[in-house]
């Protein structure tokens, strides 16, 4: 009777908080429990048997949900502050009963994180609304304990797909078994694929490093926490509010980024960076991007590249650096990036942990809604300024995702048709050609034949 | 040209913070600075001058000021977080112009609570006053990581005069000295005398011990700062808003209280206590009060058992423990005591870090202003309940202590005359007789004769 | 320009030392740098080399110096200690020029116990050699802090070979997660193989469940650092005189043994560990033997336990329990026997960290020298006791390693022809079979085709 | 019923190990209850009952062994480790009943240099005596975790008498704490008076300054442990074997000498000192010694340093400074000449925690048995090369020191009558002046009046 024939086995546990985070106060025990009408115990419970699921192949919410039903989650008071008591819960997070140790830490973090949604909503109203978002950012963070100040830069933001061929989830964990070799940290979306790949090497490596406080950031919201759910070398998951946040605090918090193959997210993240590094405010900020993958993956590379290259131009491409089948010369050259970014931010006294010299504009602040409308509104065209292009078509490739992927999406395509995109017709046909690669290549996330869930339509 | 010469020396430094307390956003950089025109780095300012003045003779906030006129200090801004640049700041808190790194640790708890000072003011609108007083409080001990749950009951409060004979002090540090060979934590109010005695005396019985993790918990307020600077030994400082909520705090954070010899304030002090264990709603709760002073002290003791027998009655009296020239016997009955307390929490599941079961009333927690016609207005006769007569003798003490030491107090009298107390005849005359002993025993903080700052006139 | 084609490529080197293990005195100094003609520089150069190379494919020390021959390490005094001046030392165990944490480590125990390795060789005269030999591995396991006294039961030795085809490794691997997910600590020879696989797997779980304290305990000799260099997530590394006293370690520190496939060193550790607990002051002693691999090692297996019980009967037989193809049930059961070892120790008042409850006769403790004479005049039959018989096919099969593997037993080979082993006809027949199943399993660690480095002649 | 007045009241208790000094093999044990007849049970009784009588009065061995007759101490194995069983040892060790965590390491540190006695007696043979005896010192301290390589040289040795007045024993205190601000360690031979003072002064200090690796290093030997039993503030305890090689430890081990007023004892070890660095081959070493007291103590140390310069000339009275009066100038100079020290070591390689580079001869390791014989035969005049005299006049004073307060000394002047001296009779009567000048201030430590235990013959 073995654990991998207990998919679906369930397990009750009382569970301690591991840390001084269960200090609670009687109103937040109560909004957990919802006794004030907050909806917090519905968001906690959801976020909770997503941790719980770690591990799994469920990446989708409802599924989650109606495979345990059952489950639930309670904050009860103690002498010693308070257990979180947990029925019908995913055996799969157990060992002989016992929690494993790195989700307990996950769960306590969403607890932390939940709790402090709604409390730094407000924060210095007399700030610009771009500022106001950028302190709310900080202050998460910081609140999560994700400010090391002192420690010089040294950690790589990996970007990339959750579902990614052997090959390259292999090269993933290779390379970061190189960046931890050099004492780097490491932090993802949380999930599997590119972002558990590269932490699972640099783990392996930090152990021959004897490197016992290397970091493993899982940067999630509670939209895609499901879907992504944290794999346990994550050490330290922060939940943010929401997916424009947790891309802004990605770029603030990390000191270079490898952008390893994947989907239309990975492109949507990509897209994102390089349209914030292409405002004019930001030419001096150094913030160091690399794609990489094995030799197999270099087709798809060099489709983005031509798609960056014809959209936004060569000042765009040349913000990125590209290195096909070679994970150490990866690792070293991050590692001479660092030292760059070491510099320069000692030059100019900015601060290690947090990355203020950053200009976002709202543009890339505000959650964007897919829906029909803003989908057929979004202006593509090479007219633009560069920065305002790669927002808007960041904007597409997120509705495109919806579309393919999220619940809300799908309804919406199910009733009203495809999305109609519609601009300059050279951009068009390089997106449409893109994503059609990607296809091909097995990259849309969708079973069955992939059919678009847009048109475009002549502008 | 000894250090103990230059009490005017001065001295600049740039100080960098010990831990990460010194993650600060840019916004509130500017707030300490006052760019943005808060108040704050008046504030800061005036803490930080009275951390920076620890040991010295000088308790008067305004004293101080002009003898440090250019002193200042300011946040700067560095890649590996912030330092503080101190000008003109007085020589006897550096050590070969290295500042003493148990002042360095105050520097920076002044600066966490100071910003966390308006953070806070409007949590859970939906609680009552009360309610949501004592969640402030919560909040604002748990931002200082003043809560180690889990540990079971051992934070014992010391209170007492700050200005107090050897004998007395020498008994304090004796006293402190037994809890701490059982591994028992002091919590003062920070400053020198009663306050200073204990946490010498532990500190020595924790290194006996090897106890490196021994608390010496100081809990100050704006108002208090320069009067009753921390002491150096203090190892965790909470500055609260305003004496209220430090007394509060007091009595929710500690277990146990021993209270040694002292003034009108330690007095206050303990009328405020027995007002709240006073109410009905608080017969159940367990929080153990000695009275402990050596044999030289007996008649101060006397007269104070007697004074609150007199006002408040047996039942007042039955809530304290009086022992005389014993610390070896304080030290075991408190352990006792901290058993008990621990026992009940356990059976109520109550915990261990916050004494959320005490019941507090608004009357113990609005901020008294103590001018001629609040004083005049008190009712003070014992047809009331007895929890509130003994908060409006907590008042009437109060506004002696303002009007014998305070400034603003001070002014007061030589505008207006003596504070019109008026009451029940025999309760004023037990109350004169208290404060004219406490007179005729040197306790009462003046400089040359006591004149009393208050009458009696006929209710 | 990548590492990889670095193979031969050399770097000089400082090396500090991690801990306070480079205190040495004057003559310690002399000693390593051989002015005091000890001998105990080249082997420390041996033992450096070897560990310096880990990772490498060359398991032969010969062969290692001839790769490396300009190599050298000196010890220099300096102020704060000792350093270690490295030259053309490999390149594969630096990263960017820096020592490998984990090898720096073990650079350091090497040194530590070969200082150690005279020192303790006449420790208490009085006692019976048997005694005092185990008295010796006592002090050797203390000196290089290898007891955690308090710690309950949780050692595992892992044994298996260091040369095994893909599934069998990954199969060490899964077993050592699951085993790491239990907290329990692995102990194995060093190397690579089933050696490596319990440990890396052991070291992902630990993540897992942030043990960061998971003991991965290597044990290694001499004469085999080379053959088997300590793999760098060995973070424990001790150094132990010679085979024999290596054995007696394993089974002494551990407490649940689990034996992967491997070749005739393999078998010759099972026949060791057999013989020990076959000797009729043992039967009392709980020394749970596991037999594991993959369903593709079942037929291995199988001729093991048939030649055990052929030849040391069902007694012996029912020392071990085999699990074949389920390395979840491995841990489980493993986590079971460490629970009835910490009983019986406890309830026997047995130290946690050292089983001094076995016997061991000499027989198991003096080295055997494989020459022709010795291994002629082996009395090989089953009229002997069976912990003798074990005694003696042990000493056979090490006789067939040398003469397989080793230098020293291949020239002798080759001058004297093959080694004549001589005894019962059934059992020696049992033995060529048995040999002769691992050579067609290609489990002989040979170049080129087996030719048998024995033969049997009649009694 | 106070503790004050159990002085014999005694406790019954097991007392389980700190740490892993703990582990024990069974001979070990078996030597420690003497089933071996090593004789070291005896001593470790006698050593054990030294350590729990600390803070007592008595220092003689046999008065606390005829206090505590029925005191016994027993190893017992356990599955965890040992345990120490101990029967009617002095209640003031204990707490409610829980042995003082300070006094328990001790009792494991007395343990583990008891058990190392013998074992190091032989070591590197084929060195001279001079250089076996100094490795055979640092053997002795690295076994007992003395050395922290690596740490810049900040330990001073502080010297002075055991029983001084209370305004030397508040100077000490007071130099200790000015030493302690800034983070200097310190090591003293143990006991009551000027080795307690600096160490509980330095103990507020380092608390002040949250120095929690703060180091107060006890060196003692058996002879004196119980008339100087370790205070509780000792956190590294030193059993050495002999008087001498204490001597010699503490002048490797200490990178500065404070001396403090004191006795005969003090004086014998300024010369012990001084005979050293008189040496012509340690005219390079730099060990700062600074003579120190208050103003009260001025007349002492004019008379030491007359008696210096009379007797060994200037170019020894040079080798001290003297500061009269003033703790924070001591602990200012001890703190520039730490740094004079660390550049010397830096600059010729010199190990930071012992000073190998000292030349100490024979004349100053070999214990000297000060019996009549040995008394009277004693060079006593300036002829001698200094460093000859200086070795001469120390074994007289430490002849004297046994005759007037050592049992076997005493004993050998009832029988004999005074030692005689016989020497220069300048030299002679200088010595005299000084030990009267000493018995007039008090400093000579005998009950009722001071009779000379030696008299003075012509030569």
């Amino acid at each position: 009777m073995l654990e991998k024939t207990l998919t679906h086995k369930v397990v009750n546990s009382r569970i301690r908080p591991a840390s001084d985070m269960a200090v609670l106060s009687r109103r937040e025990i109560e909004q957990l429990r919802d006794v004030t009408g907050t909806g917090l115990h519905l968001l906690f419970r959801k976020c909770a048997l997503a941790v719980l699921s770690s591990g799994s192949q469920i990446d989708n919410c409802e599924e989650l949900m109606s495979m345990y039903p059952d489950f639930d989650i309670q904050v009860q008071e103690r002498h010693q502050g308070i257990v979180l008591e947990v029925r019908n819960a995913p055996a799969s997070a157990f060992v002989d009963n016992q929690l494993i140790e790195g989700i307990r830490y996950h769960l306590f973090s969403v607890l932390r994180d939940i709790l402090y949604l709604r409390e730094t909503a407000s924060t210095h109203k007399n700030l610009s609304p771009s500022l106001q978002t950028s302190h709310e950012i900080f202050y998460r963070l910081r609140h999560a304990g994700a400010f090391h100040p002192g420690v010089t830069p040294n950690t790589v933001v990996c970007w990339g797909g959750h579902s990614i061929p052997v090959v390259e989830y292999d090269y993933t964990k290779e390379t970061g078994y190189y960046l931890g070799l050099r004492g780097i940290d490491i932090c993802t979306g949380c999930g599997a694929g590119a972002m558990k790949g590269p932490m699972k090497g640099a783990a392996i490596a930090h152990a021959k490093q004897r490197h016992l406080s290397g970091r493993h950031i899982g940067l999630t919201e509670p939209g895609i926490i499901a879907a992504e759910a944290p794999n346990a070398i994550v050490n330290e998951l922060v939940v943010m509010p929401d997916i424009e946040k947790r891309l802004e605090a990605f770029i603030r918090l990390g000191h270079v980024l490898v952008i390893f193959p994947g989907g239309v997210g990975t492109l949507e993240e990509l897209l994102f960076v390089l349209g914030v590094l292409l405002h004019p405010e930001n030419h001096q900020v150094d913030l160091p991007i690399f794609l990489t993958g094995p030799q197999e993956s270099s087709e798809y590379f060099d489709a983005v590249t031509r798609f960056i290259e014809m959209t936004l131009g060569s000042t765009a491409l040349n913000l990125v650096r590209k290195v096909i089948g070679d994970p150490q010369l990866v690792a070293r050259l991050v590692n001479e990036s660092l030292d760059h970014v070491t510099r320069a931010r000692r030059k100019n006294d900015e601060s290690f942990h947090y990355n203020w010299s950053l200009h976002i504009d709202s543009a890339f602040q505000e959650p964007f809604v897919p829906d029909h409308e803003a989908m057929s509104r979004l202006a593509l065209n090479r007219e633009l300024p560069t920065q305002d292009l790669a927002a808007n078509i960041r904007r597409a490739l997120s509705g495109i995702v919806s579309g393919n992927v999220k619940e809300q999406g799908i309804d919406a395509i199910r009733q009203h048709g495809p999305f109609q995109l519609r601009g300059e017709a050279a951009l068009m046909q390089a997106m449409d050609e893109l994503l059609d690669s990607f296809a091909r290549q097995g990259r849309m996330k969708v079973s069955g034949d992939y059919t678009p869930c847009y048109e475009i339509v002549p502008a």
